[in-house]
């Protein structure tokens, strides 16, 4: 059970601090057996069969930007220089070709290795591919941290849920735009909550991946290939983002006691992200930051989940949740 | 993979509904195995070793009102009567010493049966002594829809925030109080909303057991035994109901953008159930019938579970789900 990560950025540090904050947990449950064998951040690599200190890699990327004394040129080689069993994949996402992410998914899958990773570009372009690969292969391939953070939505529909027809998922899977659409509905205009957005850190000085609806589409993509079992792509997602929003708009929500919310949805045949009008009162009515998904299935009716859906120990969670969906699967 | 049915109410016949609509999700992932080999109500009972038409069972309830053509004096016997591997107890509840649901699970048990129940009363009061015994006969106590209906609280916890810090739990744990509040919201007076209420059929004749807090106490009473390793029962909560609660109370609520809410709160040292202000946008913050609950972990933060705390078929996809989880776990 060693464990190699590609990426150390946010998440990869914060997956760092997890694993060793969870010291105890892990040699409880399975002994001495869960080691990190690998890291690699965008140009430096450090790698010891052994078993690296998670709070040493920390504290190195901290005072030298870089986690390993190591440079390369080919990921895939420095994936190679060391046995490993299971690859977390938390380098920068590229919506467009997959990035070099991609090219480690696939790699690892095709060395017969697990894949555990939160990466939303390789698996809104090659969802389909990435997963017939892994059952070629005999690996699991787990991605609960690619949709709403700490929000545990897929792993939720895969196991809780198992025996339920889900009908539809409805969601707010942007915690940037819930952030906006929440300052609207106190009265300010869309200009003023994206620059408060910004100013906290929770929009980017290009705010258009989140404000334009993409960073939804991406998130809808994954549920549909992965809950639905369809097989589409980021084209395929109808997207309004919340840039045309009034506040004359809000206001006439607001006199029928409504709030707007940009929603993604997925049903078997509807791809969509466009803002909504939401009952207060409503699971899906929540304000600030949060994510949440209404689950639509036969039997138990709506099941709505609302977490966050961003942040280095948020994101670290859902990562430690498949983490150990894998090894109790090694285990038995 | 024979089961055995005790009860054969609302949920034991939205149940036999499930497994019927299930027939082939149920042969595709374990062939021919699952049947239902024995149903009782509170008089009669029928067995089969081939297996019974769960539909022919619903149907005899309806026209006769006894699911079975033999009497019994002895639930026990009846259980003797024909092998089984699994009883689902969905008898009706006691409160106060358990009931025959409390026989019926501890001798399933001690027979060493796995045991799926939904029925309160036997949590509530013997929580650690059935824990105890399931483990010490290796049999598995599964109990999802005994909080929640179809919110999958305990499961959530137990599966999918395995490796987290639980540090509290704060829900809305009884629909009917919930409705009630709601429409206090809107400025009707609790009389005249608890009348409502009970013409829908959401609240019984005698309303004490849920807007007194009791419903909800036992079910801060089970999480706080399952999901924090406590070993408490009903006359440790800390319990105010809702029937003090004045419109002037909800109404300066309103004012301030907050709701009223019945709120079941579990910590390691706490255990209460009172009325409580919750902002309005927040996840708990929900109106009608609904149970939500948060879950505040070290790493996840607060995640919110919400859905449909009673129904027939909502109950029994509760069962359902740890159906399938019993059943996962033998094919291993």
């Amino acid at each position: 059970m060693r464990i190699f990560i590609a990426g150390f950025g946010t998440v990869g540090q914060g997956l760092a601090e997890v694993l060793d904050s969870r010291e105890i947990f892990f040699k409880k449950r399975y002994g001495d057996n869960v080691k990190i064998v690998g890291v690699m951040d965008s140009k430096t690599y450090v790698t010891d069969p052994e078993g690296l200190a998670p709070m040493d890699l920390v504290s190195r990327k901290a005072e030298t930007k870089r986690v390993g004394s190591r440079t390369y040129t080919d990921a895939l080689e420095v994936l190679d220089s060391v046995d490993y069993d299971i690859l977390v994949e938390v380098s920068p996402t590229n919506y467009e070709t997959g990035g070099q992410g991609l090219k480690n998914i696939v790699h690892a899958l095709e060395c017969g290795k697990d894949v555990i990773t939160t990466n939303k570009g390789p698996l809104a372009i090659k969802f389909g591919d990435l997963i017939a690969l892994a059952r070629r292969n005999r690996c699991k391939l787990k991605f609960e941290g690619s949709v709403g953070g700490a929000m545990p939505i897929i792993n939720l529909c895969h196991d809780n849920l198992v025996g339920e027809k889900i009908q539809s998922i409805r969601g707010i899977l942007n915690g940037t735009c819930n952030y906006i659409l929440s300052k609207m509905d106190s009265g300010q205009p869309f200009e003023q909550a994206l620059k408060e957005a910004q100013q906290l850190g929770y929009a980017e000085a290009d705010p258009t991946g989140d404000v334009g609806g993409y960073d939804s589409a991406c998130k809808v993509v994954i549920l549909a290939n992965s809950v639905f079992g369809r097989n589409v792509t980021f084209s395929d997602v109808s997207i309004t983002g919340i840039t045309g929003i009034t506040e004359e708009a809000i206001a006439l929500a607001k006199s029928r006691n409504m709030v707007v919310r940009l929603i993604g949805e997925v049903t078997d045949t509807k791809l969509e992200v466009a803002p909504r009008l939401v009952p207060r009162g409503h699971p899906l009515a929540v304000t600030g930051t949060l994510n949440a998904a209404q689950i639509l299935s036969d039997l138990a009716g709506p099941i709505t989940i609302t977490g966050r859906g961003a942040g280095r120990l948020e994101t670290a969670s859902a990562i430690l949740s498949d983490l150990i969906s894998v090894l109790d699967d090694r285990e038995e």
